[in-house]
């Protein structure tokens, strides 16, 4: 306790990720045996800070969470303390009361927080770090999107469900002669897809930062044939868009008269190539929350014990208005202020893509 | 080869299963290891036989076939030789092409044909029967909705993609405090919703055979709710239904405007539930073909060897124009007649049903 | 409460094993839900029930519990209360303390003990059954060899580990063209080997009932390579033995110069055969506490609660003495009585002996 | 072709690992659809480049080979051409015969060889390259302890494999209050043990870089005991060695009187420990080759993907006697004399060990 901090509370925000758990273990774990730190949880991440609304974390709170998917700590998806929803005199407004979360961390003692969260969270967080809360930022994102990081935890697990979804469908697929296509994460960047994609053995990827053409998938299954694979396995992230056209992301339609899905990039480009390939069935499977839940993979367990002992680490120096990163092989931290608006994208010319196309793996591009 | 049977074939029809290569493998191995029969395959089902289409099948090419998904003679979905689709004089008209098959076995010197399908393809098996064909029967059917067999193989492989998918939408749905809906196969007969929502903890499971009332699943929701669980998991075989409501299964509309899947009882759940539920997020997930494809599970591969060899024992005996089946823990056998017709359904009062109401298992009945 | 009973308890005994947290779990959820009765589990098997040392079970106390290995009740491998280790005036002795067990039941107000264990265990809760306690058995054992049920919770967990375990070694053992042994467990009984061999593609299984001659493995590994396949797998039941020899289940000797494990049959074999098949090398590995432990499986998952609500069930009917049992598909019920010493072997003449010989397996007999 | 290539060879040396497959899919589908090669393989490693024993390689061979174990060109583990065993005139010698390889090489045309192994297959590597020969080379080596390269395919897929065996010892160990060994491998680098007792969530980790204290054990499971933990899990590389003591690797002692496994450190330290831990027992599993086979893992699926192609480009740009290998995220490559007798290990002060201690994990050093 040699630089005053005290204690320190945690909050988890955003969809959740297989190594949050992971993540809240080893911080405690690092914060309580090394530097006697108090440590408590925020529940649904920031609204629980606005509310209030904490646990205690210790040794035995945090004991079997190494592998649990989930986080105990609940997470909420959108909720703003810069512009959050509130009731004021019977009306739903929206006002920052940010500042009630400020008092709240003053009043509880806390020294620092950490937030694990994706984009919309830390941006949060660097703005309580602008108003000159102690913050270190935890990456999270099953996309892998986040900039300042090489990868972050969730992502391989996720990789890991789509590749055995991928490794299920082949065996339908070339059973049938049949095309099948898997609808996986990714509204902005493709890397789940990229990556299953790869160890899945498609043999055509869709990705939203390559625009595809319909006909070039048609004519990748026609190749095949030719060389008497009658079958084609395609992978397509939820953000893949044909050539000039638009993004669509499934959406629920409740009040149609026969409801209820409509969209989706997947059926979509099942129902469009039924037309141009006329022999064969296609079919589409949406992946879908699988994805993002249950034991966390090896990877992952280590990434996120990794980051959990290292924010720590950061709280110990002092680098607040930091998070914590992965760069190559190292754990290293970047400035929240660097993180925010530099979100990746997969590269059309990267090594992956490349490599993707050299054993034949088209992009319909 | 005391019978004078000498040369026996194997054909796949229906939907592929996992089980159905090491079917095809223990019916060869034991075959040719115990009587010295000479095997052949049709493939694609049906049409191989009507085309005269099939491989030689022996000990190599069997090899390293127990563990594998899909049918290395491939299958064809619809094809019914007693009502086959033929062009004739420029027009597709539909005939009876079932002599055409019988000629092929014939010419080939076939003795004995077995088929290994699910209902619509021993349907065909009997009435090859009838025309005289030796035939033995192989029951498949991932909904394990055959008549006359307690099991049948692909079932158990099913389940467990079925509850591991379960396993991972507790995580998110606990985290979140989310009602999570897993839509899985089953048009007529729930077997499988049953089967992993009481092995994936669900607390809500929909059944063709239980007509379901949405105001009974807020019902639960809102059980669960007072006794602190803000989660609700539900499985939903595809072919639940509402009381006074139809069955909706999932529907591709190519051509409207904004395409494409229409229907699918799970999304429709979830829309009917959102409007009820009002605070919480409801989330369905279909699991689609990634329920009938993948590695052979242990079960399933002890099945359908047992199948396989007690198939070639029932040529050995000459008992023709059965199936073989599981009765509690012993192979045994039926006649195709006897089979066709009969399929099984949940017994809304059965014993599975009935643990699973004791457990607090609601069938929103 | 129409019988009136209103307190059970609970214990586990023996070796741990997939499923005893979900016969807990169904207990308490089916006692409480159902029929209102109290629930307690006593800790650490018998031991607990002798120092009165137990815990309340609630539907919150087993929330989570359905996939989880292990026991919450812990358990003690080998306390017996009728002939218990005690001190007494600073002497070590045993006696019989199945009064004070007595006793604690009665100060508890317990009306019905449901013990949960394998052969020793239930020998015990007979033996307390014959003192007046109303006792429910309920049959565990890894190995399958309990008398009076086809199957227990726990065995096909153990089955998938063995036999992904043969999935791995296959492809070390044709790749090097290796003889490799899994020794798994069955010190009695060898339906593990038997079922994971047929399962994981073994050539030669090796069982308890069925002494083995190690010229007939050699034969076998000769057999194969004529036939062009320069690999062997083998399973061995940890209890196998040769024809004329005994059974040598490893030890661990401490005081050895050179210590360590002495004998384990799958090293020995490994050792013989290296003698005989001179030109390649033989590998065995002791898959050991892996088989009993980790995520439950489904269909254990499902029978274990098949039993918990069956377990209660016979409580409310009152036929005390019994312990519940699987027979075909029914979920039934036998006298304690009848199930001690009534261990169940694998029938060398048996159907899956028998299709295991019919594909070409042997059992070096 | 525009370096004159027109045919490459491949073959893969050593112990079998995840991956190998996948690379010889890699490099035969970049070569063939990008350059135009033709791709033959060796079988069994340099005995085939000796006996000039090979296959061809095409898009259909390698087709289905991405996520299967093993290595279709088979393996050896000792074959050594510049010290090579061969029989001259009745007599044993062993003897330089690296030159009837090179010769084999020109008589078939190869213009460049890809050699996929280890420290000893790439010392040959590199021995051939100093003869002459267009070498490159791609590393492989389960235990991750290869020079110039950060992870080589196999050593994640083992990970998961030992991560999965110690989820399944945790329940044991819990529900009986044992300690638990898990001897997993690692010679001479503790990668394996350090990786998987973080993921696996291990309470004692022993290396070969570390050399333990068993009292330091003792006094570790005894802090957990005063904690209520009951249980202790011990992660071993089979390399671990006791201060002031020996590595004892397992070995196999066939003509003892009561053969046969004598020594292996894991259980050794089981011994060592019964004698100090009097009241609790203390059990060992010896992993084994389950460690090295099966289905190679995601990660490992695109790092063997990445390494094939990687390998052709090297071969394009002419860039022999070199290795492909991975630093941080980038595909790179190192010089094959820079590579050789530069073996990797954990680094006692680096930053996993440093992170495992801050969870609290011992080393007991």
């Amino acid at each position: 306790m040699t630089n005053g901090i005290k204690k320190i509370a945690l909050l988890t925000g955003g969809g959740d990720c297989p190594g949050l758990n992971a993540v809240i273990r080893a911080v405690t774990k690092s914060a309580i045996l090394n530097y006697g730190y108090e440590v408590i949880g925020y529940k649904f991440g920031y609204r629980g800070l606005y509310n209030n609304d904490f646990i205690p974390l210790n040794l035995s709170t945090v004991s079997g969470l190494l592998s649990k998917g989930g986080t105990i700590l609940y997470s909420s998806n959108k909720d703003n303390l810069f512009d959050y929803a509130v009731e004021e005199n019977g009306v739903n407004i929206k006002k920052d009361v940010s500042d009630i979360a400020v008092e709240n961390l003053k009043k509880e003692g806390v020294d620092v927080l950490i937030v694990i969260g994706g984009d919309g969270t830390l941006t949060s967080a660097r703005d309580f770090a602008r108003k000159g809360v102690n913050v270190i930022g935890v990456p999270k994102t099953i996309d892998n999107d986040l900039g300042s990081t090489d990868i972050t935890f969730g992502f391989n697990t996720s990789l890991e469900v789509a590749t055995e979804a991928l490794d299920r469908l082949h065996t339908t697929a070339e059973s049938h002669h049949r095309i099948m296509i898997l609808e996986v994460m990714g509204r902005n960047a493709g890397f789940i897809a990229l990556e299953s994609g790869i160890a899945g053995s498609a043999s055509v990827i869709l990705l939203p930062e390559i625009p595809y053409d319909i006909n070039k998938i048609a004519e990748k299954i026609e190749e095949r044939k030719k060389n008497g694979k009658l079958f084609t396995i395609i992978v397509a992230a939820e953000g893949a868009k044909p050539k000039n056209g638009e993004v669509m992301v499934a959406k629920i339609v409740a009040d149609s008269p026969d409801p209820i899905r409509l969209g989706g990039i997947g059926n979509k480009i099942a129902a469009d190539l039924e037309k141009i390939v006329k022999e064969r069935e296609v079919r589409c499977t949406v992946l879908g929350h699988i994805q993002r839940g249950g034991t966390t993979c090896t990877f992952d367990r280590i990434l996120s014990t990794r980051y959990g002992v290292a924010a720590v680490e950061l709280i110990n120096e002092g680098k607040f208005g930091s998070m914590v990163c992965l760069k190559g092989n190292d754990i290293t931290y970047d400035s929240l202020e660097n993180v925010i608006g530099n979100n990746k994208k997969v590269d059309p010319n990267g090594e992956l893509v490349t490599i993707a196309k050299k054993i034949g793996i088209s992009f319909a591009d």
